[in-house]
């Protein structure tokens, strides 16, 4: 089951290099699952003192997320650590042992990896940082030491100066602001932070996870390891990732390109830049290698880079949400002249088309509407007396989804307007009917909310988004980030069809 | 006082045409200021039956906003509209009027005009559409018509197809969903929507307003005319546009370099793109151009280019709250390893740098937050110890802003992280803390707080927002847009230095 340790040192810390896949060896790490459904818990440094103590928040997100097994405080001192009976060493759980989380000081791991072994744990989750992101000699040596005694061992290490590993499924858990919902992404992160707030945008949205990771310095696993396993994870549909540095870059671009054939995969690279990569260094050990490598390696994987976490959450939202258009010409209805302009610059700008509708279409809706007369091009720059009337704000839907030149159609609404400021009822009416014509209209739909945080209207907004969740309705909060997010949804089917 | 007629029908409608400034025929609009400021102000159409009536709207808007004229609606019928008598000619108010505003039908408009110049009235503002903006013959013969009569009357139009002027000094208003505060922004705008939406966003970020203009299909007055009053009126310290088609392609590119030598203008051009062009088209009969001519004009005379409607908010914010730093280092300030990552690049992406601290920050920051070790590079990653300490959270800005390397501050915070979910409140302490070291430290700061909108943290984010905005301190909602808006900030002033 454990890889082998020839090249270790070659590649560890090294950027993507492509040239070099004929030089990999390969990994045998096998099926990787039974790591998110451990039997049994055991968290080593759960403070029951005041104060911030991070061990005890693994066990309370342990309890909150309702892991079906037993769960192990340990600590120097006994007592109880949130209600459960906490001990003072590994080898006193009174059942066997397969996860022990650890948030104690970096010194004392090594014994901690000891005593896991003698325990028979097969995974090490180090929330403990000070290792080699340190830059010290002193961390390097003691990564290296915890390294050796777990491949001598036979015990798996998530991290360190990561935190860890969550499974909604089987309660495993790290904690999070938003208890994360059951799903089917599967998320490597090689920050904690980074996918703590992943899973809070993601749960807003009503996106679910299958298995997540934050491997942190990947002393032992590392992104190849975990992009290998969620590409063959059949419960995994859609694969996240957040990488500052490819430890394995031999290996890396293959699987990468094994798993994007498989399912989707996207992924934020940190570290773009001079002062990223810097920054990488300081936090996970990484070193970042160039922007340009990393996008030449998606482009030819199929891999979909994207700039920010926001983009993350909106391109698990098309996938999971959108049915898949045929092609990339969208109809655009909306309010708002000026509005319309500048969705069909952030429309075609991300590489969709706005195609003018035939005459015929035309005609239709200025029949129905004799005031719109110029705006029945595309976009529907929908006049006040259709907007108003849900009816023909329905039947405009009809007419945009009829004509053979769309393939989707997009509504974008936008929440500060004096309509709405009128009538705040009439945005939750629109919403409806979208969401009312959609199953009717034969073409996938996405609607977009835009808003500004306003309090008069933020009641609504939040209630409008709420219906659409939870009809797992796509619903976007720009036509520049719905735009994008469907480009590349769309990009990725046109991909990989072109390789098959 | 009015421009000649010559050269109307060549410039009209055409995209920007930089070799043409040579065949320019100057204007003398002369000082367009006492178009808002009028005596008083009738409006046509303004029923009082029950329904939408833009015309009431525009009563209202005038009531609310204080104007300190009189106000005279105008309908078939007479009778009261918002508590005010109306009457049923221009004619019949019973003092001299100075500016009428119309949401007549098109076809009666010519005799609006007809009687508006028997009044004595100065500007005519037509809200009114089914001009050249339709494409048909009849909505430009309409559009040609009243200008004739206009420029016979020596009266000024503004419009068709525009939401008109505003002027929080003297209460002259369209209707918005946020009143607009008064302050030094002059706005033009193409789009009414566009012009209310920038309104309402300004206003939620206490930004306020000098002029403001929504001149529509631009018949009689346009972009450049305004461009040029703007430029020169004393009030107005900052310009700010969105323009779907420049009419006056030989003055403008002359004018906009004149204008942006004299004060910051930050421009949104709609239809940069075939399908935005097609928009623009139909919503004010602009044609657009290309987006290489726009980009290439914005270059050449120093304005400044913008993406979206937000982008123009973020750079007013930026030019009226932050002191201008010397030059393009940030030292960065924040929590979590992942996001410092990320702050880096989007840093360096948008053109500023990040240098690392010299070996003396370092060492005074690895002193006092012995657990930082190696995230006191620049960005500072805070410990949970720092962040958790108001009074070290302030010693460590202390220190970085003492670092010759470093130019300016950003502080960045996430609402939706586990330490805020603990203790909500930490949040106001660390805007506080950011906001009263500040003034202490000698190089410009700015704050930017993330949320993906989570209710268990609204209420601080609303409160840590709202104690910037009072104190006029620079708050943005991501890196990305903090550090682009300020590195268009520093770059307009090198810009300008550079043309001296």
């Amino acid at each position: 089951m454990l890889r082998r340790l020839e090249g270790q040192g070659e590649t560890a810390g090294r950027g993507v290099s492509l040239p070099e896949v004929h030089r990999v060896t390969e990994r045998e790490n096998g099926d990787l699952g039974y790591m998110f459904y451990p039997r049994s818990v055991a968290v080593a440094g759960a403070s029951n003192r005041a104060g911030f103590s991070p061990g005890r928040r693994f066990v309370a997100a342990l309890v909150r997320s309702g892991f079906g097994g037993g769960v192990y405080p340990l600590n120097s001192t006994g007592g109880e650590v949130e209600g459960l009976k906490a001990y003072t060493s590994i080898l006193d759980v009174p059942e066997p042992l397969d996860h022990v989380i650890s948030s104690i000081p970096a010194a004392g791991t090594p014994q901690l990896m000891r005593d896991s072994i003698a325990k028979g744990v097969k995974v090490v989750h180090l929330f403990t940082a000070g290792f080699s992101e340190t830059g010290t000699e002193e961390g390097r040596r003691l990564e290296a030491e915890i390294l050796s005694i777990a491949r001598k061992g036979g015990i798996r290490i998530v991290g360190p100066n990561g935190m860890g590993l969550l499974c909604p499924e089987s309660g495993l858990s790290f904690f999070t602001t938003a208890l994360a919902l059951k799903g089917s992404v599967g998320l490597l992160s090689q920050s904690g932070g980074n996918a703590q707030e992943l899973i809070h945008a993601a749960t807003l949205e009503g996106l679910g996870f299958n298995k997540v990771v934050s491997y942190g310095n990947a002393a032992d696993l590392n992104e190849t390891d975990y992009l290998e396993f969620l590409a063959s994870d059949s419960s995994t549909e859609i694969i996240a990732g957040y990488i500052e540095g490819v430890r394995d870059g031999g290996r890396f671009p293959r699987v990468l390109a094994r798993a994007a054939q498989k399912k989707p995969v996207i992924l934020l690279k940190g570290g773009r830049t001079a002062a990223g990569g810097r920054a990488a260094s300081s936090h996970t050990g990484s070193l970042a290698g160039s922007r340009a490598v990393w996008q030449a390696l998606c482009r030819q994987t199929g891999a979909i880079d994207v700039r920010n976490l926001e983009e993350i959450v909106d391109l698990i939202k098309t996938f999971t949400y959108l049915s898949l258009p045929r092609g990339r010409n969208v109809g655009v209805v909306g309010l708002g002249g000026g509005r319309s302009v500048l969705s069909s610059d952030d429309c075609e700008g991300a590489g969709l088309n706005v195609p003018q509708f035939p005459e015929e279409t035309r005609r239709s809706l200025s029949e129905m509407i004799p005031e719109a007369g110029t705006s029945v091009r595309n976009p529907i720059d929908s006049a006040p007396v259709v907007v108003q009337n849900l009816e023909l704000f329905a039947r405009t839907l009809g007419l945009v989804a009829r004509s053979e030149v769309i393939d989707f159609l997009m509504v974008f609404l936008y929440a500060e307007v004096p309509m709405y400021a009128d009538n705040p009822a009439l945005l939750q009416g629109h919403v409806d009917t979208v969401m009312k014509a959609a199953p009717t209209l034969g073409k996938p739909v996405v609607l977009v909310l835009g808003t500004g945080g306003a309090e008069w209207i933020a009641k609504e907004v939040h209630e409008a988004r709420e219906t659409c969740l939870r009809a797992g309705f796509p619903i976007f909060s720009s036509v520049e980030s719905a735009a994008r997010a469907i480009s590349r949804y769309i990009g990725y089917h046109e991909d990989r069809d072109g390789r098959k």
